[in-house]
């Protein structure tokens, strides 16, 4: 808990210092104002977080962390757990949709083991931070025990802090674990109030009578385990994964260091709710990268507050949604960094009632 | 309008013979079935557009086509009218927003005068096309006769031919001229047959009266010019623009390449109205890059069938909300070409009952 603890000292509010400034150099760039509509705002909140006036988002990670999850014995996924290892192994080759679009955009994915139910050779690019052989089954126990919910957040607080001192501007959350959409329903019902019904989804396709057995299945691990709504590591070592309590660390560890973090899919949001149950200032360090077929993730931004950048029918995790908004981020800062302002190109400015902002 | 009919002669139906290879190749690729959403959506369609199996997408090409409009006489911009030749300047000195936005998705702006009221002295990375200084205020008279409606569109063709030869996978249509909004709600009412007030936004900015007085401008330009709304040369020459024209040019010798059109904001939608009431095949070439704040917009989107990808609330015109766009269009060729398939990954396949698709 003391490097929890450390990290959490150092998250501060985001600084609107030079919000001001920002906007009066958005406002004199050669084009209306605000006609970059939310390539603006996303800029301005770059400099917020950043406390940087010309923010570089040169150095961009994706961490993709994976987790298995003892609930799969209730047959709540398409797919058999053997998948999480086997895709790790994918994301190692680079042939997963996230390494695609990592390429796509300039990005760095590093993958992480927090709690595979599989052993790996040593291999330079992945990270092993296996907390546990896969969780409990949580519809009979815990998840997992509290030491091991503290020692999750605290592995992704490492795995961050080492990527940071080779250095990141912009990171990204990712993920991946066969049964990890059960989890995360059951995170975001607990946290926004939601009936379950409203969070749970289809995961990776499951038909009608499979949604209503993970329905069940949720409803039964919240009853066994009485998880309290007000205790972000008490959820997660109940009804939570490894994986997310590596992203936890992740994104508590980003605040800390003034680093925006785009957080992915619906499991990526399960954990940006605990982190921000852990300390909710947190929240103005995240982006919301889009927003998923899973229905409950559209429940979770709104309950942070928080608008989604893309809307493209994804469904995928592994911080691909993630991926391709922070390619959106980094162009809202080119805006600020490189375009001319009307005094540098020559160009009249305007000529008569603007409207009301 | 020879070339004209030469280039509407090549336009086919687009190919629907390698979609179902193409699904199949999809649904393999290491990620369960239809869970990258839109991104699959585009690049099946970026299949039927090319009929290649493998698009590869590199060469883009953003076509940002000037003119000026004479019903800025009327005051329905914020912007006086010497701003046209001096952003066309931005665009050549690489200040504009979509020259930070085509560098950072690996874009070439193509910057044409197709009708600014300046002359500008050679320069090789301006291509001339100038079909008159200007169109004529259309609350009193035609924008322009029907030769030069003809001429714009030969033009635009020109330009984008003579770009194919060397080398154009993607394109994107962009814009620049003070006051174009107003010509594009004038054909947005007069082809979808919406009311003028709901098609007319505020463009640069304008406040209430402005705006009022903007829808009262183009009600009298539709009244007086009377375009028949089946013709779309006679829209064009009489509550058009040279740089519509152009664009109706660049979109139907797109199509006609097989080469897949992203269509930016409100003014390029309008002219993609016009290349559809000339050719409706064109439609199926057509990507719409975003939807707009002009509420105009998503009215010309609805009309054409066509859902945006983008909704970032711009409304800059240029080709910005195009090159987004356009990187995330690329994004899906990459998925389609570069992901594993279950079988190269080694990756156990779903176990159980897939939902219905």
């Amino acid at each position: 808990m003391k490097r929890l603890n450390e990290i959490l000292s150092k998250i501060e509010k985001i600084d609107y210092s030079l919000t001001e400034e920002t906007q009066i150099r958005l406002d004199n760039l050669t084009k209306p104002q605000g006609s970059l509509g939310k390539l603006e705002d996303l800029a301005k909140h770059v400099v917020e977080i950043t406390r940087k006036k010309s923010p570089d988002l040169r150095n961009k990670i994706v961490f993709t962390l994976a987790g298995d999850h003892g609930v799969t014995e209730e047959g709540i996924s398409l797919f058999p757990k053997g998948v999480t290892p086997q895709m790790v192994h994918n994301f190692l080759e680079g042939g997963a949709g996230i390494n695609v679009l990592a390429r796509h955009v300039g990005a760095r994915v590093v993958v992480v083991d927090m709690g595979v139910d599989a052993d790996f050779a040593p291999e330079p690019n992945l990270i092993l931070k296996k907390v546990a052989y896969g969780t409990k089954n949580f519809i009979h126990e815990a998840a997992m025990t509290r030491d091991e919910a503290f020692q999750s957040i605290e592995n992704g607080i490492e795995v961050f802090e080492e990527e940071f001192n080779k250095g990141i501007d912009i990171a990204a959350t990712g993920e991946m674990g066969i049964g990890n959409t059960t989890s995360a329903s059951a995170i975001a019902s607990v946290i926004t109030g939601a009936s379950v019904k409203d969070v749970t989804g289809r995961g990776t396709g499951i038909d009608d009578d499979s949604l209503s057995n993970k329905i069940n299945v949720i409803k039964k691990a919240i009853e066994v385990n009485n998880p309290n709504a007000d205790d972000g590591i008490d959820i997660l070592s109940k009804i939570g994964g490894f994986e997310i309590g590596g992203l936890v660390g992740i994104i508590l560890a980003a605040a800390s260091r003034r680093v925006p973090i785009v957080v992915d899919g619906f499991i990526s949001s399960a954990a940006a709710l605990i982190a921000y149950k852990i300390e909710p200032e947190v929240k103005d360090y995240m982006i919301a990268s889009h927003c998923s077929v899973e229905k409950g993730h559209i429940i979770v931004w709104n309950y942070l507050g928080l608008e989604p950048v893309l809307d493209l029918s994804l469904r995928l995790g592994e911080g691909t949604g993630a991926a391709l908004a922070m390619n959106i981020v980094d162009a809202s800062v080119k805006i600020l960094n490189e375009m001319a302002t009307f005094e540098q190109a020559n160009v009249p400015t305007q000529v008569k009632g603007a409207k009301q902002k």
